[in-house]
């Protein structure tokens, strides 16, 4: 038996949650039961929703507060059959959160993939490991960096900031994901040219960056145009897919011709996962949801940053990035925004050896530019694993003292 | 000059919204403005974006009491150069609500799209008049069902039921948003069967009702299926475009060889919707992002029934839907959830006669059925548009009667 299993979080002013169960269970698979002839009963019964667990949850004052009366909470389960649906996220958001969003203040917090469905669905192709592989990194976090202000700025610009944060030793850069296709750095241009670039970064240094491109466009063009990404030797696809639909992150992981590894960009999760009555949980949307349809690497808000989530919730996605599941890959978290080196060592101790460090103004407004903000995280990582505290590292790295100066950290 | 305005609600703690709205205006663009050398800002001036207008709104009790402290509100307008972004949805919501989706208590308002960029999103290929045209009918709302309680029965059932609303006289059936692609009512039978069906009833009654088939599984999958759809001769696709993505919706309409009028489901909008802080107000979500993309007909929660939104909410959608736009065939509103045909002289009222009046089980759970519950509907509709009373109308309609006096009304 397959089927999928679902939490929500539900507020009501009424507290019949049981009861609110059951008929979500029936309501979203055969809808009605007790009226039913017995004959079609024994018909539907495969195909009928079923009440896992009701939990009821304590009173929260925010809530009360908010709708000004007392608020019921409970955490409710409901499986529902896989046959039911085709296996596919599209019909399987449809049947589990498709009218019951709009259904007063509900949340899906979770989905249990029970059973063969598991099987539907790829996960990474690469995974953690995959990406340690490619790049020869076993051991350390990885140190990511993202281009900056770069709209409306020629190739010269653009392949230089690559270099600079290439030669600080960075692992991964990616795009910005506002960078579309337009005349002045053009996709495959940047992929051609880029290549070239941190092939003589290797040839100087000896480590080696992968490039994330930023794969966007009008979705029926997207398979033609990662391929045309992986024949011209792209590293790696950056992709916005909260703004496509995971189905088509699936469809780019699936495909024969592709075979890179995918970073999934969190852009405009924000508008599902945001609210605390509505939506979904970040820890579904940018951990499970996307690691299942082949996400090698997750982008996420850092719990540190000026664009932050709640501490709690970044470990939930990375949790559901990297814990043991019997069909995927682990795929890389990536907590991002207001990131510097000198919150190395709460990040290690946080999201553990298994993730990525990101940083964006904590690279490029390093006062000796990226290559140096690049080489201050590298040297931070460093201290960490052996047990160094920052500020004797940094007697011995200029790059790394100038960081924690300027962000704090000594 | 082409470009997208934005229109953002704010919540904060400071209530420096001038300043915040400089800060997205140019963190959405360029990044940075006053450190770049006065040459580099003359390369970039046409990708600057544009604080519009900054307006604060009152204080409001409800937000004071969620956060627990003094919460300052505005709307703010920021005008996006379409030079920064290619022209499909996907760059366009990055752009706008991508990383800002995360950032703070922010919702995302309308979308203005100002100049040749209109022109880059095709509107309703029908619209009201050409779906009008398609069963003429030219002069009243709509009248539509949808199947209850088909998942798992098979395709006889599934038949009876079509034949049932079709010959109480609904102008539109639609498939259950639920029923995926499985064994016991295939997608091209479903189409076949039904055609057949409901050439039957109209050769009978000569009436004309169209049948909406549920248009799903792998987004990469749906073109080619719609095809089929098409040569299978379908009369219309409902689709779970919230799920998928704008952007899916918009190239199914954009296909040479589909041309079939399409229903918005409004499955899993509520996700991204029913926030008062975060994510993305009804009225653009359901109302002028489906319609430019080239939803015929779109569906949302009435404001009448369990399922419900504010009045407000529901009235904005139908004016987004229905506005005189430059380039934009005007999209049906359907309203839906908890309707019988008491309802229907409110409905009228609200939403107009270039409105579709869509029910389930106030057809369904008719005394004499499906087929009852259709001419009920029918009858209170020509009864509001003779300015006859409904109690009037009823002393002349034993289905109408029989409705008012199960539902209410009379
Ligand atoms: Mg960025
Ligand atoms: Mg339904």
């Amino acid at each position: 038996m397959s089927e999928i299993i679902a939490t929500y979080l539900i507020h009501d002013f009424n507290g019949e949650h049981e009861k609110k169960a059951e008929s979500i269970a029936l309501g979203l698979t055969v809808g009605t039961w007790t009226d039913l002839p017995h004959l079609v009963q024994k018909q539907l019964e495969k195909h009928k929703g079923r009440v896992v667990s009701v939990t009821p949850l304590s009173e929260e004052d925010r809530a009360n507060r908010y709708f000004n009366r007392k608020v019921y909470r409970s955490m409710i389960k409901i499986a529902y059959p896989s046959g039911n649906f085709s296996n596919d996220l599209p019909a399987i958001l449809t049947t589990v959160f498709g009218k019951l969003s709009l259904d007063g203040e509900i949340k899906l917090i979770d989905l249990d993939f029970v059973g063969d469905i598991h099987k539907a669905f790829p996960g990474p192709q690469f995974g953690i490991t995959g990406i340690r592989e490619k790049i020869n990194v076993l051991d350390r976090p990885l140190v990511m960096s993202i281009f900056k202000g770069v709209l409306g700025r020629d190739l010269s610009f653009h392949n230089e900031q690559l270099k600079q944060q290439a030669l600080g030793g960075v692992d991964l850069v990616k795009d910005d994901e506002i960078l579309f296709d337009q005349e002045q750095t053009p996709f495959i241009d940047r992929i051609r040219t880029g290549r070239q670039i941190l092939k003589e970064v290797y040839e100087t240094t000896g480590h080696r960056t992968l490039y994330a491109v930023n794969l966007s466009g009008k979705t029926f063009e997207l398979l033609e145009k990662a391929e045309r990404a992986a024949e011209a030797g792209a590293d790696a696809l950056l992709f916005n897919v909260h703004t496509y639909g995971l189905d088509v992150l699936q469809a780019l992981r699936e495909h024969d011709r592709i075979n890179l590894p995918i970073m999934a960009h969190p852009a405009y999760s924000g508008a599902v996962a945001s609210s605390s009555f509505y939506g979904v949980s970040y820890a579904l949307l940018l951990g499970k949801l996307v690691r299942l349809s082949g996400a090698d690497l997750s982008l996420f808000p850092s719990p540190y940053g000026n664009v932050a989530l709640e501490k709690e919730e970044t470990l939930a996605i990375a949790e559901a990035l990297t814990k043991d599941e019997p069909s995927w890959k682990k795929a890389f978290p990536v907590p991002s925004a207001g990131i510097h080196p000198g919150m190395v060592p709460n990040l290690i101790k946080d999201f553990g050896t298994d993730s990525v460090i990101n940083a964006g103004g904590g690279i490029h407004g390093h006062p000796d530019g990226a290559k140096g903000g690049a080489k201050a995280f590298r040297s931070a990582v460093e201290a960490v694993l052996i047990g160094k505290a920052l500020s004797d590292a940094a007697d011995e790295d200029e790059a790394l003292s100038k960081a924690l100066e300027l962000w704090g950290g000594l």
